[in-house]
């Protein structure tokens, strides 16, 4: 089993590419969504959690928990042997190293493995797309209906392209 | 006609090189100046375009102009063919990459073009400016008379050199 | 006017992008093949230069020219503004910046561009073209028509996604 | 099954470090040992081979093979889920990506996972390891016994630490 | 003389490797500790002077000051000839290298040194052990037992280890 | 005493202003040039040395020496108490690093010191100098006079910047 973590503020269409790309790779896939962070979090951990479940509602092997303290520790905790993490550009590669040398430290036995989205994803991130929501854009290309309709509540936009 | 669009807080003299090279591509180039940003600006929208105005004063074919909203659909009204970004570090570049791509994504016709900075300019940022003028430097040398006077105002140093 | 120089051994799909957009910002563009390279082609002069005539054969506004000497005597030479260069990755970056900096000393009445392909093409270079196409793999989403046959000539396949 | 592909010219014991590593995500581990490279290699195939055999012969659940051709072809033939990829610098890291990105064009069932080296190994490279034994310095704290003595023949030295 | 400068918020042993390796090079070298920085710091000045003086009371020929205002001024006020950084990652690189370069431009005197810690040390950074301890984690065996004690109390955890 | 080495094929301005600023630490300086690379070299070890002698005749307390062999041997031997660099761009950075903590692997009681060259410089290297004196471009403003003179004989061009 692999843990696939992260913020998800919010989910986007790059992070559906991953997780689907780590079940190839791992029979079941628990997506770990990080209570709290050091910047605060658009969404609330409710939101996220809600936000990811109906976006992955069609993957199957998968599953959504909220976690908090060390995710070496949540890894342990339901036995997973990996961690999964999403590569896009280099300034991503130092700081997930350094997240993973750490890890690796505090805990041995559980491997950090890297994958790589889709090319049409190594733009996005979940900061863009929350800066085109809240200058007004359409961002429904880029996420999934359940998180535009959601931003287009709280921008007063329709968000589904029209 | 070229858009060189950023937030400019303040102006610096590498801004001012950029300005000056894209004229060399476009006949016409609009200064964008971008009303909020993500993160909160030190100077205020008008201080930012006022700076700019006396700045740019004796450069021909500029216009200096507020814009909020995206920065594409701002391009396309105004009828300009390209954005114009100014490249200095491998940090700069991905940003860019990613905002540059997530553009034409929002808008296919509006293409991204990047300018290199004189190499005197690689170091040169708005937001080392800040740091310098905050901790009592003289920043004369990095910024147009009209950025230092008013740094020099805010932080009680006369900012030209002297 | 620009030129958009290089080797262009061979040229792929990802050139022809760079081109099409070059032509948004240029009126016309000069297409400069650099005769010789610190590392030997593939291709001959002969065989990238008419390769890139058929590829580009049915964009307008645009001259395949094959150069020696310094690209910056070449441009001027032609009464060029700019030199177009793509930009995928970082390593690129920076070794394009070196480039670009020594031209300006070289020639500062030459500005250098840079332009983005599309993000289907980040990952496309000539040499890596080279490497699948030895090892017997079908290049042909990668490269233009031509260049699949040329290649397939020389390697012994179709090479044209059979 | 996952495949650990790569030159192995000579083996190192960073590589040792990732093929232990990828034994904990797949049940076995096929080690594809490239017959040609761009680059001319230091040692045959056979003696590339003949090292990582003996080196990894105390690993359970892996199999050393030799592959020319695509490796995407060799994986698929194989009934591999993925390929793995060690990842030390930010070098290495744009240069597997666009060769991740350009096999998943080729063959979108394979998918290319990274794992990250012990950091004691992030330094560690077989062209350095050549560069040191060229130079007469001593290299078996970097390499399998075999690679040690195999480079000792070759350099005239014993290459055991003494 | 050298100085030595950081917020160290809070040192770690990564800081005390660099200390000690520019000790090499200096024969005496001054700890200059950031009064201010444009991030709120996390412990206050006395406690971060107070900190490295412990951890550092053992190792001769050092001072632990606090500076305020610009770093080249302070350095060339106590007659230093450099200022000593660490760098770890590729984004410290450019980060310090705009830094440098400034200071270079605001005093011509004072020359930077660039020192590489252990690379147990690569991934180490004041901030990772912030997170860590925020989220309940050990961080004894990154930082002196000074600052494991001190963030134990702040966060109601031994964090020694047990 | 410090050890400044490269294999200075040719000596360029950045190499010149990376050693003077190397004496404002250290009180006396070694070149030591490598008499072999990987790569074959443009200039023999004795040209590259008489070039060097001559391009820094006017610096004191500087002494040229040719080595082979391992690096941290040679700098044991003559009782350097660390290795100097310089540092220009991120892809020397990665590489250097590479080499500094490989050469503490070999011998730990010998120092990596990185210095930047003057933002002038950071463009300029060997192989630049090269391609462009090889396309009959004039070189005279990049390299010290010697150099300029040398290049002109090999490529029949006066190049000293007439």
């Amino acid at each position: 089993m692999g843990v696939y973590a992260g913020t998800f503020d919010p989910v986007t269409n790059g992070h559906l590419d991953i997780l689907k790309r780590s079940l190839q790779i791992f029979d079941r896939v628990v997506v770990a969504v990080a209570q709290s962070t050091p910047k605060k979090t658009f969404f609330s951990l409710e939101e996220r959690v809600e936000m990811l479940k109906i976006a992955a509602s069609d993957i199957a092997n998968v599953e959504i928990i909220p976690f908090s303290g060390l995710l070496v520790d949540f890894a342990r905790k339901i036995g997973a042997v990996a961690v999964v993490r999403g590569l896009r550009v280099v300034s991503d590669f130092e700081y997930e190293f350094q997240m993973a040398l750490m890890n690796r430290r505090l805990s041995d036995d559980v491997e950090t493995v890297f994958l790589m989205p889709s090319e049409e994803y190594t733009y996005l991130s979940s900061s863009l797309v929350l800066e085109i929501a809240v200058a007004g854009g359409d961002v429904s290309q880029f996420v999934p209906a359940v998180v535009a309709s959601k931003l287009g509540e709280r921008f007063g936009e329709r968000g589904d392209g029209k």
